[in-house]
């Protein structure tokens, strides 16, 4: 019997989902928040994935339940798995890529290096932090932030004392260290059930206003010893947390050389799109393989460069169809992904993937081809 | 406005079609013939594409129209045209595509290097050709022979009196002279309306009992005039028949080093499921380009050597799924395709991709995970 993948939200990495599932004969079902998300193709139900009603009567459907985000409750999915539901990632992981403050305090169990940090429940204590650290710190929400949202770098504690005074009763804000680091890096991992583990090459990541632009892969200047470094953290996390799928670790590499985490993703990640064309396996088909716990797929670069552009907030004008033929004509060698989102100002509606033997070379047909949807 | 492409048949090539659809931002729209067929995700209607009503109204609702298979009549075909509906490729181009007699007449036109060949119209007239040509030949009927059907090798008339008795008044059969050819070889082409032809490199493929079993890109030790020889082939054909989408010409290497072309398919073609994995454009995605009239992408390939293995019947005891999991353990760098379909003996319902440096080891590596779904 085909296995059944049902996909929690409609967005774009459960888009990116059907072209491997296709071609794997996987049944992939998603339950979109509305309908004309960017994975419409293979939506079966349209509803509110925090409602156990709605999020059970779609999982009755499938052999095992993964997910386009992070979001769904732990109550929702902890009644999941005690009625037998197969949920992958399961609420045991997803708890760290939920809550900040969860996982800090897990990464600092499991030994991992990460910024110095602490859970802060008021201005003063926050205070004492930026204090301790020169004067500066990076203080965020452990819940619901993304590209850059909820992430603010302060120099006093008063700078976010709106978001202390929105504070539920117990619930605190997360501080860390502000890292001085010359560039940031992603370490992609997939892990099956069964516990097999494989690595990407370490990536570089270039974000602008909070928000991934570009990456290169494999990291330039990696060096064996760093490449090293980040896969080892990559598989302490994906087996200290207990992941099953795709996790993202997002890593500062330090001006005195060390490698810290910044943040975790549990799914398919902005970080990871290179592999779909730069990679034996894609990300979204070792995705599907290990929720699924099929064996695993090759790991290596298909070529000795793959860069990825983000077409970020798309045409003023209207949809990017119109700049198809433009980019396309200019650089015939870009794989252009589309995600069928309208555009609007900084959002993802896209991106571009380019391989090649030439970094330069590929950086500038990369930016080139993305720039034409801008 | 999201360009809507319309592909009349629900086979596996609209399945292939799917996944680049996606990437693209192209609304692809299916007319299958029943449910459940491997293009299902995409399909939007189903019907006999016979019918002009049926096909007159998936039309309706397309900007252009392609194809899975080459079986819709002329007259319907032309009947959409003189409606304004995009036809690509139309039915002038299709013609050669649908008759072989027309096909063998056009190339002798264009003056394209092909066996010696009559139209036949009964056994006297095959006994002749026969006589004349060394004691044997081929005789093909000239419509709906597919994977081996309606191709016969005889040595006297008489061998194909079913089908003259069969002939309706004024039809012929079509016979060829019995090539003595070292192998067999294809080549790919995509064509613009606009005009904009693109060339795959030659692949050298390999039938067992008249249907495609492997294919190996690049053809092993075509060198430059072979390789030259076979790309200007496929363009003077592509220009010559008109044909927009792909184009897959089948060849004959023979003894004496020339090349003759065997058949024409203008749509996807199992020679060249290859580029999927293989080259920067697969050419699922480029027909999608070609036939939207979007610019062509880059053919090159992107490894030294890829080789295609058909999943020919399946197991014998059930679907592809149980042996994903073998499959996939012992050869995790293999790219598995599956369309869909129920195993049945000598069908086709997946097929293999593997790409690598050293053409020994890819082969071994794509027949042995093949090996595994039979």
């Amino acid at each position: 019997m085909t296995v059944r993948v049902g996909v929690i939200g409609g967005g774009q990495l459960a888009r990116m989902m059907i072209a491997p599932a296709v071609e794997l004969g996987i049944d992939l079902r998603v339950l979109a928040e509305e309908e004309g998300m960017s994975a419409q193709l293979a939506a079966t139900a349209v509803g509110d994935y925090r409602d156990l009603e709605t999020v059970r009567a779609f999982a009755k459907d499938v052999d095992v339940v993964t997910f386009d985000h992070e979001h769904v409750p732990q109550e929702v999915l902890r009644a999941l798995v005690a009625e037998g539901v197969q949920v992958h990632p399961g609420p045991d992981a997803l708890q760290f890529a939920q809550d900040k403050l969860v996982m800090r305090a897990r990464l600092t169990e499991l030994g991992v290096p990460q910024p110095d940090w602490a859970a802060v429940r008021d201005i003063d204590e926050l205070q004492r932090f930026i204090d301790d650290h020169g004067g500066g710190a990076v203080v965020k929400t452990p819940r619901g932030g993304y590209d850059g949202k909820g992430v603010r770098v302060v120099h006093t504690g008063a700078e976010v004392a709106d978001w202390f005074t929105g504070l539920a009763d117990g619930d605190a804000l997360l501080v860390e260290e502000l890292v001085s680091f010359t560039r940031e890096l992603a370490q992609q991992v997939a892990r099956r059930p069964s516990g097999d583990i494989v690595t990407y090459p370490v990536v570089e990541t270039v974000q602008r206003d909070g928000v991934c632009a570009e990456v290169i892969a494999p990291a330039p200047d990696a060096g064996a010893r760093l490449t090293a470094m980040a896969e080892q953290i990559g598989r302490t996390i994906a087996e200290g947390v207990g992941v099953t799928g795709m996790l993202a670790v997002e890593l500062f590499e330090t001006d005195d050389q060390r490698i810290l985490v910044n943040e975790l993703a549990m799914r398919p990640h902005n970080s990871g799109h290179w592999s779909q064309d730069g990679a034996v396996t894609g990300q979204f088909e070792q995705h599907l393989r290990a929720v699924a716990d099929l064996p695993l797929g090759h790991t290596g670069a298909r070529s000795p460069w793959t860069v990825m552009v983000n077409i970020l907030g798309g045409p003023a004008d209207g949809g990017l169809e119109g700049r198809f033929a433009q980019a396309m004509v200019e650089h015939p060698e870009a794989k252009i992904h589309t995600y069928g989102k309208a555009p609007r100002p900084g959002r993802k509606v896209g991106h571009v993937n380019v391989t090649g033997d030439d970094l330069d070379d590929v950086v500038y047909v990369a930016r080139a081809a993305a720039a034409h949807f801008l």
